[in-house]
C-alpha cells in the first residue's frame, strides 16, 4: 500500500485542497443563529462528498438543532466497523479585524491552509473523507466504515446525545475514530490519550433597574460591573491560583508516577512556549507545571465578559446589568453537571445584597481517559510508526470532547484520536490554519491505521 | 413681569417644545466619531436660533474639536454681564434597545419629552435661549447677556480651556449662568452649591499575543479577563467600601456639622429611592449615608468592561486583552490630575508578572464648592422663592461640571447652577426625558434671575 497511498495522494492533493476550500468557504458558525442558512449548506455540502467518495445509505439525519450527516460503505457484516466521527460547524470567527484574510475566504501561504476551520475540524475531518475515497477506489478497504458528522460541535453537541441513543442499531461499531485533536510536533506524532472535561456557564448581575449617572448615582448603589469582578476575583486564590469553589478538586485523581515520567518525556521548552505567546511569565496552579496545567489539571477562565458603556470615549454610566462567561476545564473523575452545580451554588453565595444573580448552564461534557494498550490504539501507534517513521508519543489534551464519553456510555465502544493540527494552529483564534503537510499526512496514515486495526482484530 | 412671562409662555408654548423637538433629532453624540456631522449640525442649529431670538455677532468658533456656539446682547457696557453656559453635544444612546422609543426621534408624552439629551443639556440650555427671547422682545433685558455653548461637554471639555484662556475678553463677565443640574423635587426646588470633580481613565491588560484555546492552553498562561477582574477587585475595599487607592482620601475635606445639618433636612426616604431603581439594598461608604455618598464624599466606578467573547452561545477562548473604562468623582479638595497619577500608579503595581497594563487617562475636572451667600446665589434664591413659592435648597451634586473650576480660574467669576431637571430624567440612560414642567419653568424663572441679579448688584 505505501506506494499506491503516496501516488494518490500526489495525483489528487490539489483537488482534495480545492474541496476542502470549498467546504471551508461556507462560514458555518453553529453559535451564532445569523449563520443558519450557512451551516445547513455545510451539512449538505458534506453528504455530496461523502457518496462521491464512495458512502452509501448518504443522509442528512435531522435533529432539533442542526443535522447530523451519515453515510457508510459494508462491505462484509463480518467484518469489523469504524465509525468515523468529525463535525463540519466552526467557532465564531471574531474579531474579524484580527485577521489577516478574511475568515470564511480561504487563502494558502506558506504551505498552510488559513481559514476558520481550516484544522478545527473541517480539515481534520475531511481527511478520513478522503483517505476513504482512496481505499473505496483502490479497492483497499478492509473492513466497514460508517461516517457520523455532526453540526453542533462547537455549541456542545446539544443532540448528538439523543440521536446516538436513538440510532444503536446504525451506529453499531467497534471503535470510534475520531481526528479532532492535535499532536506534539509535526516531528512528534503524538495519541490522544486523554481529554478534559468541559462546564461553562455564563453568570449575569443585575443592579439598578436601568442605566444610571454615575455622578449622580456613583457611590450609593451596588454596580453590577464592580461587584461581578470582586465575585469572578473569588473564584481563583490569588497566591495559589487553585480554584476555590467547595468540593472543587474532590473526584480530582491525583496524577501517578508513570504519567508523571510520561509528561516528562514530552519535548517542552518553557522559554520557546513563552516567546511564542508573546508574555514574559506563564501562570498556573501551585505545584505543577506547563503540561500538567494543561492536560491532567482542572482549570477556570472566565472566556468572555462585559458591562456598561464599550464604545469610544467616555460615558458616565453605572450599568444595570454585567454579564460573564466562564468555563471550567475537568479531569478524571470530575462531573460536569456535578461541578456546574457546585459553581452556581457558590457563585451565588457571593452575591452582596442589592445585586441579583443569574447563572445558566451552557454546556458541558465528562471528562475521558483512553487505554493505551488496546487494539485500536496500537493499530494507530503502529500506522504513525509507518508514517512518520517513529512511534507516537500518548499525549492528553487540555480540549474536550464529550462525545467521547457519550460514544462508551450509549454505544459501548472506545474511540481512538488521531490529531494531525498542531496546538500552533490558533483553532478558536484570529487566522487558525492547518498545515498542507498535515493535512496531506493525515490521509496517507487513516488507511495504514484501518489495515492494522483489522489484522489485530483477528 | 409676573403676568408677562407667563402669557409669553402660554402664547409661544407650542412654538418653544417643536424648537427644542427640532434640536433633540440631531444626534450629536461627542463621543463616538460616527456623529461627527451631526455634532457639527447641532452647532449651527443652536447659532441659528440665538440669533432669531436676539443674539449679535452669533458665531460658531472652531476649536480643535467640536466647535463653540456664541453670541451675546450688550445693551450697556456699564451694567453687569451675564454669561450663560450650555452644551448641545449629548451622551451615546446605547444600549438602543432599552429605549421604548427611539432616542433621537423625540416623542411627548405624559407631559414629558423623551429624548436623548431632553434635558442634559439640550432642554435645560435651550430654556436660556427661549428666556432671553422673552426678555429681548419684550424689553426686559436689565443687563447684558453672553451665551457661550459648547459641543464636548459629554467628552471632557477638552478644548473649552484653550477657547476660554484665548479670549478672556470676549468672555469677560460678572457671572456665569449654567443649568446642566438637578433639583431635588418639581415641589423641592434646589440650587446646586457643588459638584464633585471626575477622574475617567481607561485600562488594557494584554495577556497572550492572540486570543487562545482555552482547551490547549486554559490554566498555563495569565488570562486578562481573570487578571482584570482581580486588580478591579481591589481597588476597594469590600467590607468598609473605601477606595483602596493609596493617598487617595488625603486631600478630601470632612463634612462640617452645618452640612451634616444641611442634607438632613434634604427629603430622603431611602425605601422610595431603592423602590425607583428596583434594589433591595443601597451600597457605598461605610459611615455615611445616601446622600452623603452621593454628593459629599469621592467614588470609583466601573462605567464599562470587555473582553473575549461576547456574543451568543459559548466560545471556549482566552482573550489577549481585557479593558474597562473607570471614573472616580472627588470632592474638595481632591485633585483630578493627582488622583489620575495615584490611580495609574497603584493600578499597575497591581499587575502581576506575564501581563501588560496600559492606562489611559481619557479626561477629568476638579471638584468645586460654590458660596451661598454671594449675590447670584441671593438673586437666584429669590427667583425660585416667586416661581415655585418656596425658597430653594442648597444641594451639593455628585455629578461633575469641569468647566465650573475654569471659569473661576480663568474668568476670575463665579457660577451659579440653576438646575430644573430632575434626578429620575434618566440622563445618561435609555428613555431620558424631561418634563414639560420644568422646561417652562425654567423659562419662567430665568427672568427673575436676571431682574435681581442687577437690582442686587447695584
Amino acid at each position: 500500500m505505501a506506494q499506491s497511498i503516496k501516488d494518490y495522494i500526489t495525483s489528487n492533493k490539489d483537488r482534495f485542497l480545492s474541496e476542502l476550500i470549498d467546504l471551508l468557504r461556507i462560514p458555518s458558525v453553529s453559535a451564532d443563529p445569523k449563520f443558519k442558512e450557512d451551516v445547513f449548506n455545510a451539512a449538505t455540502y458534506v453528504k455530496n462528498r461523502l457518496a462521491e467518495a464512495g458512502a452509501e445509505k448518504t443522509e442528512i439525519c435531522k435533529t432539533a438543532g442542526y443535522p447530523i450527516v451519515y453515510g457508510e460503505k459494508i462491505i462484509d457484516p463480518s467484518l469489523p466497523t469504524v465509525l468515523v466521527y468529525g463535525h463540519y460547524d466552526v467557532q465564531p470567527a471574531d474579531p474579524y479585524d484580527l485577521w489577516k484574510n478574511p475568515p470564511f475566504e480561504p487563502v494558502i501561504k506558506d504551505d498552510r491552509i488559513y481559514a476558520r476551520g481550516a484544522c478545527d475540524d473541517k480539515g481534520q475531518m475531511y481527511m478520513h473523507v478522503k483517505a476513504f475515497e482512496y481505499m473505496v477506489r483502490n479497492n483497499q478497504l478492509t473492513c466497514n466504515v460508517k461516517f457520523m458528522i455532526e453540526g453542533e460541535e462547537e455549541v456542545g453537541s446539544a443532540n448528538l446525545g439523543t440521536f446516538v441513543k436513538n440510532n444503536g442499531k446504525k451506529l453499531k461499531c467497534d471503535v470510534v475514530l475520531i481526528s479532532d485533536t492535535s499532536m506534539i510536533a509535526d516531528d512528534v506524532p503524538s495519541i490522544t490519550v486523554g481529554l478534559r472535561g468541559l462546564a461553562y456557564l455564563e453568570v449575569e448581575l443585575t443592579g439598578p433597574n436601568r442605566d444610571l449617572h454615575s455622578g449622580t448615582y456613583g457611590g450609593a448603589v451596588p454596580n453590577p460591573i464592580n461587584i461581578l469582578c470582586e465575585m469572578i476575583a473569588k473564584l481563583i486564590d490569588e497566591k495559589t491560583r487553585k480554584i476555590t469553589i467547595p468540593g472543587f478538586y474532590d473526584d480530582v485523581q491525583p496524577i501517578s508516577d508513570e504519567e508523571k515520567q510520561a509528561i516528562k518525556d514530552i519535548p517542552f521548552k518553557l522559554e520557546d512556549y513563552k516567546k511564542d505567546l508573546g508574555i514574559s511569565a506563564v501562570m498556573g496552579e501551585e505545584g505543577y507545571n506547563t503540561i500538567e496545567r494543561t492536560s491532567v489539571r482542572p482549570t477556570l477562565d472566565v472566556n468572555g465578559i462585559k458591562g456598561g458603556y464599550q464604545g469610544e470615549g467616555a460615558k458616565t454610566v453605572i450599568a444595570s446589568t454585567a454579564s460573564a462567561k466562564i468555563s471550567m476545564r475537568l479531569v478524571p473523575d470530575q462531573k460536569s453537571e456535578k461541578i456546574a452545580e457546585l459553581f452556581t451554588s457558590y457563585f451565588k453565595s457571593l452575591a452582596p445584597e442589592g445585586v441579583k444573580v443569574k447563572v445558566t448552564n451552557m454546556h458541558g461534557g465528562d471528562p475521558v481517559v483512553v487505554p493505551i494498550d488496546s487494539v485500536e490504539y496500537r493499530a494507530a501507534s503502529k500506522a504513525y510508526n509507518d508514517t512518520f517513521g517513529k512511534k507516537p508519543l500518548p499525549d492528553r489534551a487540555g480540549g474536550s470532547i464529550p462525545i467521547v464519553k457519550l460514544f462508551e456510555d450509549e454505544l459501548g465502544v472506545k474511540s481512538v484520536m488521531m490529531g494531525f493540527g498542531l496546538d500552533t494552529d490558533q483553532i478558536h483564534s484570529p487566522n487558525e490554519s492547518f498545515g498542507i503537510f498535515n493535512f496531506l499526512k493525515g490521509i496517507e496514515t487513516i488507511p495504514y491505521f484501518f489495515n492494522y486495526y483489522v489484522e489485530m482484530k483477528k
